[in-house]
C-alpha cells in the first residue's frame, strides 16, 4: 500500500512510518515541525535525543534497514503543497496524527486557542478535498482522541449510539463532550469527516485514542538515531511518561486534583498495531467507523500507584503530590468505555507491567542530564484568574 | 440593556438592531459587509434597495425616530476591533448574526468551504474570549440552525436529550448530523459555546432556528431607507423568500428533489419576538441553552403549494418544477423537532398565511425590475462529479 503519514515526525507518527516500511508498503511523510517549533520556542526538546529533521531521520532509516521514506517538509494548511503531494504520491492509506494536540497548548490564551483550531479544522478540510479531488478511493485513519466524549454517565459506545425515544428509534453519533479547545477541535474534525462520507463516499476510520505511554518500539530499537521523541512537560507530556520522568529525577507524581479522573491507556506498540489493523481492513465507501482505541482503564491514582511500586522494586522512593487542579473536569466520574472493534480485528493488547515501567526508567535514566524540572508542573489554568473572580462573585 | 448586534447589517441583524432600539436599548451594531460582498463579487444586489453602508442606515433611523444605533464597521475575526468594542461598548447582551449564512456557498468548493468555516469557528471564538475576559456576566445569544440536527428518526429535543442505555441514564447534547459544511461550522460553535459555558461559566442561549421568510417589520415599514435586504439567489435565498420571488416574475418554483423535505419555518416578525424574548430571560451562570426557534413545519411541496394558492387569489399563474436534488439530503423523512421552550417564555406565533404570501408578492412587485433572473436557479453540487463519477463507479 501507499501509505502517507500526515505528522510523520511526531512521537507516533515516525514510529509508525517505520513500521509500515518495515512491512514492505511504500511510505511517505509529511510534517512542518509544529510540535518541534512549539517546544523550542519556550526551550524546551524532546528528552530522547533525535536527528534534527526528518531527511535525516529517512536516511537513518535507510542506512539500517535499507527501506525508503518519503519526507515533505511542509503545512497541511497549505493547499498548494498537499494538493501536489497527493497528485504524485497518490496514497491509498492516508494516517493523519498531523495536528496541533495539547490541550493545555490550546488553553494557554485565545491566539493558541484559535491557532488550535484554525490549524486543526482547516488542515483536516484540506486532506477531505485532497482525497474528494484526488484519491477518492483512499482510506483516511484519523486519529481522534477518548477525550471527546468526556466523562458521561452511561457507557460510551464506539461512535455511534442506539437511541429509543419516545418509541422511535435510530443509531445516532455518540454526544460529545470535549474537556478543552484541543478537544472540541477534534469533535469539529469528526464532524467534518462524518459528513464528507455521508456526502462524497470517502472512507475513513476515527481512532478515539486514550492515553499513550511508551518510549520504544521494534523499529526505535534497532537504532539510537531511530529514536522516537519522548515529551515529559505540561503541555505535551502525558500522564504515564510524566511520572516516570517525576519518579526517576526524584520529583514527587504530580497528581491533580482528587485523582479520580478515569481514562483509557495504550502501549505505543498497541498504537502501532491498531494503525496497521485499520490499514488491512478498510472501511466501505461512505463507511464513517470509529474505532475506541485503547486497552485499559486507568484513574491517576491507580497509574501513580503503579509508577510508584514499579520505583520501590529498582530502589526509588517515589512521593504521590496532589495539586490543585489546573483542568475543569470531574474528579469522581463514571467511565466504561466500549473498546471491542479493535479487538475483533485481532489486537493482542500489551497490558501495563510493573517491567514495561521499569524499562521506561531504564530510559529515562540514560538521558536523565536532559530533563528540563521547571517545565514538568502546570502553568496554564483552564479557568483563568479574571474568570475565576467573576464566577465566584 | 446595552445590545451588541454581531451582523448589523444582515437581512436580520438590522431589523434587531431597530427593534432593540425602539424598545429604548443601547444598541450598537458591528459588521464587515461580508454578505454585500460575496453577493456584489458576482454582481447581485438585494432586491429590496438598502443603503449603500451602516452609519447610512443609522443615520435615517436617527431622522425618522430620533434613536441611536452605535456603528462599527469591521470583523470579528480581527481580535484588536472586537477587543476594543467589548472595551468601550460593554455590551450586556450580544446578539450573534455575524456569520457567514450560506449551506451552497460553504459547498461551492475548497476555498469556501475553508473560509466558511474558518470565519465562524474564529469569530465566535473571539466572542467567546471577550465574553471570558471583558464582559463575563454578559449573555451570548448565538444564532444556530435547525440544520445543525439533520433528520434523524426520533423527536428533535432542544439541545439535550435524555438518554437511558445499559440500565444508566444522562443527558446529553443532541446528536448532530449536518447537512452542509456551513451547518457542520454551526456544530462546531455550539461545541465551542457549550465548553465556554461549562469551563468559564458564561451563559449563552443557542438558537437553532429554522428557514426565516419575509420582509417587513414594525421598523422596516417607517421609511424605505429602513428597509431589510432580500435575496433570493441561490446562495443566500431561502425557500420562501425565492419562491415568492419566482412566483411574481413567472419563473416555475424551483424544488430540488421529491420536495418531502420538510424544515421548520417562521416569520421574520417571529424571529424579533424570539430574540427579545431570550434576551429578557437570560440563562444562568454557566447555563448553556438551546431553543428550537421554528413555529411551524412545511415540506417544501407544501411550501410551493401555499405560493401557488396565493397566486391564484391574486392572477397569478404559479407553476411548480422539480429540478435534480443539487443538495445530499433525504427527500422524504420523520421530521418532529420539540419547539416550546420559547412558547413558554411568551411567543405568540405569526403562522404562515395566504394573506402574508400576496403582502410578499407585493413588496416583490415593486422592485420586481431589479431581479436577475439568471441568479435563482441552482449551481453549486454537494456532490462534484468527480466524485459522483468515482461513488458510480
Amino acid at each position: 500500500m501507499r501509505v502517507l503519514i500526515l505528522g510523520g515526525d511526531g512521537y507516533l507518527g515516525w514510529p509508525t512510518a517505520m513500521r509500515f516500511s518495515a512491512r514492505g508498503h511504500e511510505v511517505h511523510v509529511m510534517d512542518n515541525y509544529l510540535r518541534r517549533r512549539a517546544l523550542s520556542d519556550v526551550g524546551k526538546e524532546s528528552l530522547v535525543p533525535i536527528p534534527d529533521s526528518l531527511p535525516e531521520r529517512a536516511a537513518a532509516w535507510k542506512e539500517v534497514t535499507g527501506g525508503h521514506i518519503g519526507v515533505t517538509e511542509g503545512d497541511i494548511c497549505d493547499w498548494p503543497t498537499l494538493e501536489r503531494l497527493f497528485m504524485t504520491f497518490r496514497p491509498e492509506v492516508i494516517v493523519h496524527y498531523g495536528e496541533m494536540p495539547s490541550a493545555p497548548y490550546s488553553m494557554r490564551d485565545r491566539e493558541h486557542a484559535v491557532f488550535t483550531q484554525y490549524n486543526n479544522v482547516v488542515n483536516t478540510l484540506n486532506v477531505l478535498f485532497a482525497m474528494r479531488d484526488i484519491t477518492p478511493q483512499a482510506h483516511l485513519i484519523k486519529l481522534g482522541t477518548m477525550g471527546e466524549y468526556g466523562t458521561p454517565n452511561i457507557d460510551i459506545e464506539e461512535g455511534f449510539i442506539e437511541i429509543n425515544h419516545k418509541g422511535r428509534t435510530d443509531t445516532l453519533p455518540f454526544p460529545k463532550q470535549p474537556g478543552s479547545l484541543y478537544h472540541c477541535s477534534k469533535v469539529h474534525d469528526s464532524v467534518n469527516i462524518h459528513f464528507a462520507c455521508r456526502t462524497w463516499g470517502l472512507r475513513a476510520t476515527d481512532l478515539n485514542q486514550g492515553v499513550v505511554y511508551g518510549i520504544e518500539t521494534d523499529e526505535t530499537a534497532l537504532d539510537p538515531r531511530l529514536a522516537t521523541r519522548f515529551d515529559y512537560d505540561e503541555a505535551f507530556g502525558t500522564a504515564l511518561n510524566r511520572f516516570c520522568v517525576q519518579a526517576v529525577i526524584g520529583m514527587p507524581l504530580t497528581v491533580y486534583g482528587k485523582g479520580g479522573q478515569t481514562r483509557g491507556y495504550l502501549n505505543i506498540v498497541d498504537t502501532l498495531q491498531c494503525i496497521e489493523l485499520a490499514a488491512l481492513n478498510p472501511p466501505n465507501e461512505s463507511e464513517y467507523r470509529v474505532f475506541n482505541q485503547f486497552t485499559e482503564s486507568f484513574s491517576l491514582l491507580e497509574l501513580a500507584d503503579a509508577v510508584v511500586r514499579a520505583g520501590r522494586e529498582v530502589g526509588l522512593d517515589v512521593e504521590v503530590d496532589h495539586l490543585p487542579n489546573p483542568r475543569s473536569e470531574a474528579e469522581e466520574h463514571y467511565y466504561n468505555p466500549v473498546h471491542t472493534k479493535l479487538l475483533d480485528l485481532g489486537l493482542k493488547p500489551h497490558y501495563l507491567s510493573e517491567t514495561l515501567i521499569e524499562s521506561m526508567f531504564d530510559a529515562i535514566r540514560r538521558h536523565q542530564d536532559r530533563v528540563a524540572r521547571d517545565h514538568i508542573l502546570p502553568e496554564t489554568q483552564w479557568k483563568p484568574r479574571t474568570a475565576e473572580r467573576t464566577t465566584a462573585r
